[in-house]
């Protein structure tokens, strides 16, 4: 028995569906007459030695000839394809890995084997968004235990490449993040650097927040580099700040990352994972990981820190590497912008010592880099805040952080919205309340973190004095639709900052 | 402020996506621009007085002019759009009752409110399948209280159509599957329809089975009937049986079967809420539900079944139905034909009175229709089977069968398909097990349930004693590429029927 020819030529349409791949096919095609498809089915479609599986879209006008098909970007760029190109489609065989999330969804335990196996399909492209969703909330709501964040953990890690370094000692840092303009990793990689630890730091893009680390790093200089160029930069300056999805370390969290985005979801054991597994991955021996306290922080609540923190030295430990953690005050953003281009401002005014720098971020840097470099055994415990603050302070900071840039590809100027709009007191008090995670949703509705000169501008602090009609935050956006935007979620959110009259 | 002129005109690309909207916008057009949209974003499409909510997908080619936009054919549909329509398209507002699904993640309860916001977000399409599917997983996995089963099926009614019937008692039956072949339904309806009382029975079309009742009764007579079509033919011959979806009954159902469907996964809570809401919706008064066990059953265990049993009974009762369970043999296929075709053979079979129609098909149906009887108030305990064998067996039934597909829209012929392939056993013996999991999945590869003549005709029960070279079943497929799916499928599952030598 002989399949029937099942080819088509390709025609790129450039449709962009972010990391889905999808095939387009006519309804009345031969291959899907002969295959006897139905629409949103998983297929799998090859080209010459690569196959990847794609969801099924059919096409019931003329648009794409007879014999044609085409891609998505994704898929497109997964397969390498150029136009014409001849595919084969066939049915997909089903994906044993999604009994394991059966399992898991009936409450069984999956091992370190069960989880390589769905972390490897989820890197390939096996699964569809539906299928990553389904995972993620089977883990989330503290469902996983401590030995299976430990085996999810190395699983993300084994998937991915891993990067070596010729030091004993390679540090890194993580905070847990969920405040607002909390920008500290380019000051701390420039202080840790120029006193000469190895820190090659990479970051991610913004999960649920206005900005991650690598889009406020953008701002300033490329993030998406290379392995090799990434390997030259930290050889030459000991130091790098770049996006960690462009060097294939754990290559499933960014795939993970968009589903739970578009879920708005952040679950504990998904948390160490991906953050742990990105350290081991990039070959750090000693870890800091900073978690901001606060009523609408990330973490909210002293228990949940501990538990955090239990999970990340526990796993950490269990994965061979040192991780010390640090509690911080999370209950007002930090600095004063929120989205990148505002953000990188601020970073910067603290490495040039502007006598208006934001000495909260400030404060907080000296207080990171100065942990991480108790991590090298030549010095004291205590004494590293000193060292830090020395560091910073003659200008090494600033000039290693320039060199840094340009190693990256360049150090870039700061640009800015052309729409704003001040919100101001509508009474006189003082400040009493600011609820981060509303803030940082006007932020992202102003546009942030992907129109990078947009965010907010705070002119507050808790505790100060405002006369009514004072300008509380100015809004930025590259838009005039993003404006209103921000402007009309505000208009129904008045409360997110709360004054007491006096 | 003004917001700048955001509307684009359509051209239909006619991009089926199943029950996913999607909007195709260039990604240099001046709306993405003026409102800063990013690939995947959920946005709010209107025309005229109806908007909905999709999700962007950018085209970064020229094959849609500038000024234009498209939508898939779902999206087209639910906005009733023609070519050249004006859209506007703006940012989609958050949708609130996502933090529903997250707190449910995190193991609270929900209350009925909640899911009627959540379902009534699924059925005005605000929720991406990513949404459903971890919905659906938060929900799956025991992780429903009794009470929140009662709430999720009474916001399954409330939010659909529902229908009235001018009789006190209206019968209704439903079994809970897993069972190749087990197609009693048009059978039962015929009886109870023919003895006197009122059956409007819906059906669903396969989840994760072959064929739905609706599939196979499609094969013999349209299904897909509007309301006041449904209602005139039950006016007329007291039954019917058609496709539940096209009477929007329970409407968010059918988008959360799609999902299940790829998910593969059938929670408890849900299969009572999407059983139950369905009925209701009906307008039952008294249903007759179907547990049949065995090992490879949807039902494996008599555990299990009595925990169905007593969730369906007590949801049942707190929504004002009688809901009455039977428990029957689930250990192997009933009939002889698994897929829309084959099983409408076998219903039609025994309708007719054929010498060689599947008695355990006959059985079945006479033990159900007599159970359903026994709803009637002039008719005593144990009398329900005795009454049901004459019908059957004077004719009646057949003929009532008759006279609703006509009703229906008019009596079909049954396909037949043009590939066959006869499997054989290998040695001499006897049939000891058949595994009806994955025997379905044969029947599926092979093009069931879209391809209405592919299935299985099986020609062998548990206990049959087998020569050497004797059929096991014949796989039946309308291409070849689907046969040698089903083959190859087979080919590495050959102990699917397992046999004792002798």
């Amino acid at each position: 028995m002989t399949l029937s020819k099942s080819t088509l030529h390709l025609k790129r349409l450039g449709i962009d569906t972010y990391k889905e791949a999808v095939v387009y096919m006519r309804e009345d095609c031969h291959v899907c007459l002969a295959e006897g498809f139905e629409v949103q089915a998983r297929v799998k479609v090859s080209l010459g030695e690569r196959s990847i599986i794609a969801t099924l879209n059919m096409i019931k006008t003329d648009f794409l000839d007879q014999g044609r098909a085409s891609l998505s970007e994704h898929a497109w760029h997964l397969l390498a394809a150029r136009e014409g190109d001849e595919i084969t489609v066939t049915h997909a065989k089903s994906i044993p890995s999604l009994s394991l999330v059966r399992s898991k969804i009936y409450g069984n335990a999956l091992s370190g084997d069960n989880f390589c196996e769905i972390i490897k399909d989820i890197t390939f492209g096996r699964y569809s968004d539906i299928h990553i969703s389904s995972f993620l909330t089977a883990c989330a709501g503290g469902r996983l235990s401590s030995q299976e964040i430990i085996e999810l953990t190395q699983a993300m890690v084994t998937v991915g490449d891993r990067l070596s370094w010729p030091s004993d000692i390679v540090v890194d840092k993580h905070c847990v993040g969920g405040l607002p303009g909390n920008r500290t990793t380019p000051i701390i990689v420039s202080i840790v650097a120029a006193f000469g630890l190895t820190m090659p730091k990479t970051s991610s893009r913004a999960i649920t927040s206005p900005a991650g680390t690598a889009d406020t790093m953008e701002v300033l200089a490329p993030v998406e580099l290379d392995a090799l160029t990434l390997q030259n930069v930290v050889k030459k300056e000991k130091g790098c700040i770049v996006w960690g999805g462009s060097v294939s370390l754990s290559p499933a969290d960014d795939m993970i990352i968009h589903v739970e985005r578009a879920l708005d979801l952040d679950s504990e054991g998904q948390l160490v994972a991906s953050v742990l597994s990105k350290k081991i991955a990039a070959g750090s021996t000693h870890v800091l990981i900073d978690i901001p306290i606060g009523p609408t922080a990330k973490v909210r609540s002293q228990k949940k820190a501990h538990l955090l923190k239990d999970y990340l030295e526990s796993v950490g430990k269990s994965l061979g590497i040192v991780v010390k953690i640090i509690f911080s005050d999370g209950t007002q953003p930090v600095g004063r912008g929120v989205g990148p281009a505002l953000e990188a401002r601020d970073l910067v005014s603290v490495l040039k010592l502007a006598p208006d720098a934001p000495q909260d971020l400030r404060e907080r840097s000296l207080v990171l880099a100065g942990h991480i470099i108790e991590f090298s055994p030549d010095v004291k415990e205590g004494e590293g805040l000193g060292i830090a603050t020395q560091i910073l302070d003659s200008g090494q900071a600033w000039e290693k952080f320039q060199r840094i840039c340009e190693a990256q590809g360049g150090m870039r100027e700061i640009p800015k919205a052309p729409f704003t709009y001040v919100y101001k007191a509508k009474k006189r008090g003082t400040v009493m309340n600011i609820d981060n995670r509303r803030l940082a949703l006007v932020a992202k509705f102003a546009g942030a973190p992907s129109a990078k000169a947009a965010g907010i501008d705070l002119s507050i602090f808790l505790g100060k004095n405002i006369e009514k009609g004072d300008g509380l935050f100015t809004v930025h956006a590259n838009s005039p639709g993003e404006l209103a935007y921000a402007l009309g979620y505000l208009h129904d959110n008045a409360d997110i900052i709360t004054m007491q009259e006096g």
